[in-house]
């Protein structure tokens, strides 16, 4: 298979939780994605960060073997963001949002990204994600995530990134904002219908669901005695998710399950620490390990 | 195997929810309990009801093969319950609550009730579920319901209602109660260290999970397109779990485990009509079907 490219964002976070602090932490949608998709497969990123972006965080995507001829470096400040979790760490309370650079961000795709086999939309403006859809060959799977902010703001231009995408990947208040209904259900066969061929909403601590024309999936999360922070989760769930099918280049029903487990398996990594900390020091052992216990959690005999 | 008793509550409820709503229907912990028990093997059920309980649902629990020689009928009226839900459909809202003959309730076993292969205690008083222990011969399995009003004032009972059972069943709001912290990980392990040897967590429409020294098993909850009414998902639940286990004779994770499924499968029943309607016209079959529906919806493949 080629190569996953990654639209998004790169930022410094500052993070509180009930169990600490991080400041001027490396995140970003495109950070979290790409470093977990490259435990699978090699990855492209696009995005954009200022002159004061710390040589440290360039050499660590660096040495996860991610391109970064895409990383835009210009004047200005990185893209900032502060935010805080209660003890339900189920949603971030945003302090301070300060886009810097990232307000002007025009994704260019550089030559040798024209043709990625597969291709994520993190989190940005709509228009943004057309346009990057404008410049690429059409890759075997292209997935985007979106937020409240544009659902409310950009719906007709979302729309028609949704009818490009085959999947998209957001957590469940986003799909009952989309959907406008509370019931999932519902909200999954109104949006395959107009839009994408598989819905994949993330429930946090609650796990996920897979819904396309052909089946329905579901799986827990999995349960951890120390969530430390939460920031990151759903990107680096995507990059889980992405960096398996990308790497197998295998589209099959069974094998999108499996990706979701991968791409759960990754995400229960990144909330054991701040930042991409413990991404930082993960191995690829520990990755089938952790799998393998998801299938012990989730097995039962079916009826004989 | 023997008989499966279980103790609580029957009542006439009244219920809003966005999709209608009833008025003095069946209902009580009970009632949907052994409903839901009753299509895997016979029950004895303990209640009290007043002299105003309709005879149509003393026929139809009779129709379901329920023994209830242990229902007492009692000068006054029955138990009263009002609530509502919202769109969320998570909680129920309390607008009234006449316990009525319920108040006075004290659980006393007929003989012929004393030697079960299999107990269920609903959520009452602790102080009661205690002198119905001290009245029957030790069973198989024992497990428990309990609330937040009990965890709030009676925790001292409580816990020693919980050193005698083996299996506590509630949902997630009241698991972080009684375990004192939000991460239900520690809150399994501090439970099970103290208690009961099996922990059961509810989490509505986001499933299930059972926690015991050996193993951690969880489940989704079955993606439903239409949930009417969550009235008595857990008690069913509860009813479908022992049921089935009451059923075998079987103890074995592998059992505790299609126990949990029978469980969700009798809940997700329950949740698509008012009361204890869409159990009155189910069919074993469905029952079967449905499950084999779960296998479809959890199974991945593991790592070669």
């Amino acid at each position: 298979m080629g190569k996953l490219l990654v639209v998004g964002s790169v930022a410094l976070d500052t993070v509180r939780t009930p169990f600490g602090e991080a400041s001027e932490v490396l995140g970003g949608s495109a950070a979290y994605f790409a470093t977990a998709a490259s435990y699978f497969t090699t990855v492209d990123l696009i995005a954009v960060v200022g002159e004061d972006f710390p040589d440290q965080h360039l050499k660590f995507l660096k040495s996860r073997g991610i391109d970064l001829t895409g990383l835009e470096r210009r004047k200005g400040d990185t893209f900032r963001w502060k935010g805080e979790y209660s003890y339900q760490l189920n949603e971030a309370r945003t302090l301070d949002t300060r886009p810097n650079v990232f307000e002007t961000f025009r994704p260019s795709i550089p030559d040798r990204y024209r043709s990625p086999a597969m291709l994520f939309l993190g989190n940005i403006d709509p228009e943004l994600q057309l346009d990057v859809l404008r410049q690429v060959r059409r890759p075997l799977l292209v997935a985007c995530d979106t937020m409240n902010y544009w659902i409310d703001r950009k719906r007709e231009a979302l729309w028609r990134v949704l009818e490009q995408v085959d999947a998209l990947i957001i957590n469940d208040g986003e799909a009952r904002a989309l959907g406008g209904q509370p019931n999932l259900v519902q909200v999954a066969r109104d949006i395959l219908t107009k839009g994408p061929k598989h819905l994949i909403i993330k429930r946090g601590e609650h796990g996920v669901l897979l819904f396309n024309h052909k089946q329905t999936f579901g799986a827990p999360a999995f349960p951890l005695e120390q969530v430390r922070d939460p920031t990151g989760a759903g990107d680096t769930f995507a990059g889980g998710f992405m960096g398996y099918l990308a790497a197998t280049g295998n589209l099959s029903e069974a094998s999108l399950r499996q990706a979701i487990i991968f791409g759960s398996v990754m995400a229960s990594f990144t909330v054991e620490a701040f930042s991409l900390d413990r991404l930082r020091v993960l191995d690829y052992k520990e990755i089938e390990a952790r799998f393998r216990e998801f299938k012990r959690l989730t097995h039962f005999e079916d009826l004989s």
